[in-house]
């Protein structure tokens, strides 16, 4: 594949770009990232991801595990320089190899490290949810402003070829008039791993499984049918003799509303088998993806459409092409998809699923009037 | 195959035991059936789905179109005198070729119909909804108490392989803990078509989708965890200026809390694609049907259990398996599945479900004990 040499060749400039930045970034273009908190998801998805990327690099690794960064960055040959502590971060604003900043933190640190990498003149990818209150969601839109610089939310969904099929036969009709979106996102949680310990606590995560797998249906039933809930309804069902749940909620199942009608139901839980799936009903078909929304082996069936059963979806390497993109939106060649705004939007809506769980289930009408300014379904290619 | 033998035997003796009814019944044991209604089921699966019983033969056709019934009636070899007009219903009783009464009229005629025969001296199958109030259904199951006759309701999906393949494995703990049941039943519905009028009519159907489909959701989440709801909330979603929905709702949500502390959520519509789809999220393990409760080509999916991914299901005629099953209670030689009161159960929360919607959506609590006597999964062979 053509993709695949100059993809290569750009790792190689990338590696001298590392010694000669100026040189390296007027040769390949590259973008440079540095990859901010090496847990699960840095090492098993992001670091790798920058193998098969086409614009996006990587520069820096920030993590408070010294031995741990240097050694990973020993093998992707970044140089000793480009290895950062939590406490010299703010170092990074002298580092013109780094461009982006990729939040990969505890939800809780989000909106702390987004807002000082944008102090330090930095465009940041920050991992969703963006942070862990309306708030802070807010100061951290308000930060990119006045910084001028960009600030993307990792929804790597809006730029996955099998979601974004989904939402253009939604846009074409395909279904008729949409009806209704099922959305069920769930796994087991273990306390006793490091990496869930957080996920288990309110104040560092936002919300339990609500924010760490439920945004998934939450957004996936917003970009399935293009337009935002006017009224919430949620449900909790939480076992508080289980040491897991001793702060956040286990499982939760909510409604919207939609202004043309249409309705989502939801459901989330850290005590359930694994699952990330979805379905859509319209007024003359229907779409089930099990998965749906996984880093791989997502699967999509179609019915209610005769002929037309499995679409073939190739697959790609999901966090490359996200990182490329926000690679691409620092250079000006791609739009912004996926923005702080729609990050927010999805902390008002946990925000409401949760007021309406602390209400006994009472309707939570949207106040705000949030409307996407880019849909993806137009503006990422398959 | 030796059944296929064995029935086709018994069909030739049925036809020979509609002449000579006391020889018939002596030598080949059939239990006969008057069909009343003569609508699409009927024509479309009933009354052909003798062709494949065991036990259960057709004795009598009873409908208000004289001329169609007794072509019916000659197609299916019956004598003349064993069609019924609903004038002269009630001469059944002194027709010994009838021991089964099945009711498969518009639901508002149910409970009329069924009282009737129960008085005529007959055993009652009468199809799902069995009625269109709770107190109807409560005066059918006084009916059969004081007749000292059989009232089974047409629940298929009790007598059919892969819904009984899913109860045994929930029973088996094959998923761990049961945390949630996602029904969604629905589809298109025809105002200008007569099967369908009478179903967008309140006071004829008892609640429109939420009585013709959204019942087979509310019993699978019953019969696949096998326990009962004890809280209840639901919300309508209907264009009133549909003409098909001036009194029935057409989109329901409802959600149901069990003991247990499971959840399941359920839709239905009456302006959707065709699907009866059903999903179970264990602890350890999930199971999809899709379809999960048609008349044929259903298909399971599990998830999450290494191994095993689409069991094989053997096909088979449900309605002719319901019919035997009927049969086989009458003879004494099958356990009572599904009852009045499995019936009445589904009654009373289908109310629930509409009080919760009146109430904008408040949480009806069930304050009625409901027990299943007799578990499909143990008493019913795969």
């Amino acid at each position: 594949m053509n993709d695949d040499i100059s993809r290569r060749g750009l790792l190689g400039l990338g590696l001298a770009a590392a010694a000669l930045p100026t040189l390296g970034r007027a040769q390949g273009d590259g973008v440079g990232f540095a990859v901010v908190g090496l847990g699960k998801l840095s090492l098993g998805q992001i670091v790798p991801g920058f193998a098969h990327c086409r614009s996006a690099r990587l520069a820096a690794l920030v993590s408070g595990h010294a031995e741990n960064a240097n050694r990973l960055a020993a093998e992707h040959k970044l140089p000793a320089r480009s290895v950062y502590g939590y406490e010299d971060f703010d170092r990074i604003a002298a580092d013109p190899r780094i461009e982006v900043v990729y939040i990969v933190l505890p939800n809780f640190l989000h909106a702390e490290y987004t807002i000082r990498a944008l102090k330090a003149g930095k465009h940041v990818l920050c991992e969703k949810p963006m942070a862990t209150s309306v708030g802070d969601a807010e100061r951290m839109i308000a930060a990119a402003k006045a910084a001028n610089r960009k600030l993307m939310i990792a929804y790597r969904c809006h730029y996955e070829p099998l979601n974004l099929y989904a939402m253009r036969k939604m846009r074409a009709g395909a279904l008729g008039r949409p009806r209704l979106v099922v959305t069920n996102m769930g796994r087991q949680s273990d306390l006793s791993d490091p990496s869930d310990a957080w996920r288990l606590d309110l104040v560092k995560s936002g919300g339990g499984a609500l924010t760490d797998m439920g945004i998934y249906g939450i957004n996936g039933a917003r970009y399935l049918l293009n337009e935002e809930p006017v009224e919430v309804r949620a449900w909790a069902q939480t076992d508080r003799r289980d040491p897991r749940f001793q702060t956040v909620e286990d499982m939760i199942a909510w409604e919207f509303r939609f202004p043309s009608g249409a309705l989502s139901t939801g459901t989330t839980s850290f005590d359930q088998a694994g699952t990330m799936a979805w379905e859509v009903y319209g007024t003359s078909g229907k779409m089930n993806a099990d998965p749906g929304c996984f880093y791989g082996g997502n699967r999509l069936v179609l019915g209610g459409m005769p002929g037309e059963r499995e679409p073939k979806i190739v697959e790609i390497d999901q966090f490359a092409r996200e990182m490329d993109w926000m690679a691409d939106v620092v250079r000006g060649r791609a739009p912004m998809v996926s923005p702080g705004e729609e990050g927010l939007q999805d902390m008002r809506l946990m925000h409401a699923i949760l007021e309406s769980v602390a209400r006994g289930g009472a309707t939570v009408r949207t106040a705000w009037n949030y409307r996407r300014a880019v849909d993806p379904a137009t503006a990422v290619p398959a």
